[in-house]
């Protein structure tokens, strides 16, 4: 990516970072960093841009998510990291609804102060290997035996991109159960513009002053152009080439890792 | 269902029956066959009419499943039977396809004659308890690993009715991989056209002289009459009230069950 056609970039305040695909790549082994991007949060932090991370997983707390992040070498806490468990559980007491679980077992604890007896709706997450047969039939049974089905899913993604290759993400099995009930789910997490607003607020930045900057084409950078943000999207993590002909959304700009991204912007300040 | 209003079926020679739902409700028991549908059978061929079994059955192959359903009582070969698995070999070997099988164990004999190496499609039936999360990424990783991914589904129902609940069928896992991979998947099968087609020529009865009966608004009853037969819905099965207010598919009428519908045609002729 050439430094010209940056203009824009001067009126930044603050960054929201995807994280699995940007920072690092995920895996059963816990995954690697991506190289230069641990360097990239230290200079942002260096610069006095605000940082956020904007993430979709859904595999763990952010307690241990954060854990697992500071001992790869990033010098991140918790309060930086929007995630959809918690923004699900602030949806879940508003409306007064009781969830039937259909998630990981490590993201369990974000819910223990929810009311879960009695279920009148389902909340989906990136379950992995908890996705067999009878737990998705026991989460279709429960909605279709529902006058109105609720479906909260955590995400819409279609697959992310593991160590050991790409894998399903919860977005499948979001369509699945679409299908089976009828019903069409409410995402809580990227690309939903309710998510993107409370990043912004907990970055403290308004929309056109921030950054999105990802690795997922339609539901980092189409979710964050749509509220306004401008959006990079990196050629790391689930990056394939094909995404630089997408129908639909085009990024302000492309950048081979985090670290060309910061190293752009931060000439531009 | 009052006998006014049946006279089209009076030029009726051939009769496509769905099984499940329809002669018998399946379950992890073998099932249980549905009152009445035995001898509703045999006073098919004693009147004359002509008889084929048309189904999306795919959890064992035409030989195991002729021999359940005559140990519960039912008088039907193996010839009186379409299923989407021979269908789909046809198709695999018109095409030069070598499938990835996602399907349940006791399909897998119907593929015997095809040649599995190397494969260049993911060829998906009703797997269920076999549609974990390591099998469903490894058929998607297949398909976002090819130029032109394909995938044919053997049916696109959303559920189907086991003695102990209603269960996912094919289709709820179809719409996860169409949507992780972005393909639409080719099915085989009701209520795909050419199925029905195959059917009516091993039935040997054109379209406006036969009628389906089947449990499913929208694959037996919306996909026979596309194909210029008539239809009826039992109230057996998956069968639900809300059925009866279909925005799109309309049967030409109603019957409580297989026996019912059968005694009302007879008078008819």
């Amino acid at each position: 990516m050439a430094e010209r056609g940056w203009g824009w970039a001067r009126a930044v305040r603050g960054l929201l970072l995807d994280v699995s695909g940007v920072l690092y790549d995920s895996g059963a082994d816990g995954g690697v960093p991506i190289a230069g991007s641990a360097e990239a949060v230290r200079r942002i932090k260096a610069s006095g841009l605000k940082l956020q991370l904007c993430t979709n997983e859904t595999q763990a707390t952010r307690e241990h998510f954060v854990r697992k992040l500071r001992a790869m070498g990033f010098d991140v806490s918790v309060a930086e990291v929007t995630a959809p468990a918690p923004a699900a559980c602030r949806l879940l007491r508003e409306r007064g609804l009781r969830p039937h679980l259909l998630v990981h077992d490590d993201l369990v604890p974000e819910f223990a102060e929810i009311d879960k007896t009695n279920p009148n709706c389902v909340v989906l997450g990136d379950a992995a290997e908890n996705f067999t047969y009878a737990n998705l039939n026991e989460a279709f049974q429960l909605l279709i035996g529902m006058e109105k089905p609720v479906l909260i899913s955590l995400g819409k993604g279609r697959y992310y991109k593991e160590t050991d290759g790409l894998k399903l993400d919860v977005g499948a099995y979001m369509k699945a159960l679409e299908y089976a009930c009828d019903v069409q789910a409410e995402v809580v997490g990227k690309p939903a513009k309710r998510f993107f607003e409370s990043a912004l607020a907990e970055l403290g930045v308004p929309a056109e002053q921030a950054i999105m900057i990802g690795d997922d084409i339609v539901s980092d950078v189409g979710g964050a152009q749509q509220c306004g943000m401008r959006a990079l999207q990196v050629r790391t993590g689930k990056y394939r080439p094909s995404d630089e002909h997408h129908p639909e959304v085009k990024p302000d700009a492309y950048v081979n890792n985090l670290a060309e991204a910061v190293d752009i912007i931060l000439q531009q300040l």
